[in-house]
């Protein structure tokens, strides 16, 4: 479930301290790779350099499911799918830095790395890549109809869930777009299925 | 613009430290009213208490809205509006908590709360709810199209955005729904407007 829930997700939110320790939560784009979560960051951010220093964090993956219209307010809640992982960080450098990036550009653009331009020595050394070990983690999944006590059931209103999803829109081409270039077959496989 | 992002999300990240001062982030349904983010936990949770005692906190709101395919992998990136609170959050109480149960409930589910049952005093003695004052945050905003070196414009690929957007599926009825209740029209009136 674990790999399945970092699997579905685009956006993970990561804990920073700052010197002083005060937490910041980043939003980051990441992929898993084996029992790893791989995320990037600019070498120019003091909160991610800290990260690769190897601060505690925490990199939480929520996907946003769905609304649990219950009778009372109480029991209205949300269909969820949550996993948190803690631990410290660790840089990747040399291949395995390259590896990360293509691992997380696939994630987010599934075919995307064997057509766009690979990072050079300057975009690399701006980058900062970090893994986090899948070792002390929590999933927390909440589906299911509304929980109403039996006291509730026969209030006059309506119960039930109403599911949320996320879709791919129109493509829109670059202004600057070369006359005649089509759009890449890999991109319609890209949609709602998945994220399921 | 902070309003607009605020308001237009549904799940915030709240970042929570333990005694030792390991950082969690943690998903939560969460409303703004005025100049104040509303969220609420179980007072049953440990971090949600320290929270309540005023512990330093970051929450972020990050709406995902669509994938940018530049030339390089560098240039590549999402569109998404990010919303980023500070501070100290305050335990709210009485008429105030009620007020912010409302607040959060009409932000999920516009019209639900004068539909649904309240909350009774148990289950509000169950409900941490806290304040976090919008004083100290950042909201960052990406968009437009690749922004790619002019080097690479006439490399042999597409280029362009793939805009996301959250929709929402048909509502399922609860399995012990009354027979002959209907769905509210405030549902039909929810859906991926109310996003952007």
């Amino acid at each position: 479930m674990l790999d399945a829930v970092l699997d579905a997700g685009r956006v993970a939110h990561v804990a920073v301290l700052d010197e002083t320790g005060r937490p910041y939560v980043v939003p980051v784009g990441y992929a898993r790779a084996g029992d790893t979560v791989l995320f990037h960051g600019s070498t120019a951010s003091r909160l991610f350099r800290s990260l690769s220093a190897g601060a505690q964090t925490c990199l939480t993956v929520t996907l946003y499911d769905g609304l649990v219209l219950a009778r009372s307010t109480f029991e209205s809640s949300m269909h969820y799918r949550c996993a948190m992982v803690l631990g410290r960080a660790h840089q990747l450098d040399g291949a395995s830095k390259l590896q990360a990036l293509e691992a997380i550009t696939e994630h987010l653009m599934p075919g995307r790395w064997a057509d766009a331009r690979h990072p050079n020595s300057k975009e690399l050394a701006a980058t900062l890549v970090l893994g986090l070990p899948l070792t002390e983690w929590s999933v927390k999944v909440s589906d299911g109809p509304p929980d109403d006590a039996v006291e509730d059931l026969t209030r006059d209103v309506w119960a039930g869930v109403i599911p949320v999803r996320e879709t791919y829109g129109e493509p829109q081409p670059a202004p600057d777009l070369r006359v005649g270039m089509p759009l890449p077959d890999y991109v319609g496989g890209w949609g709602a299925e998945s994220r399921s």
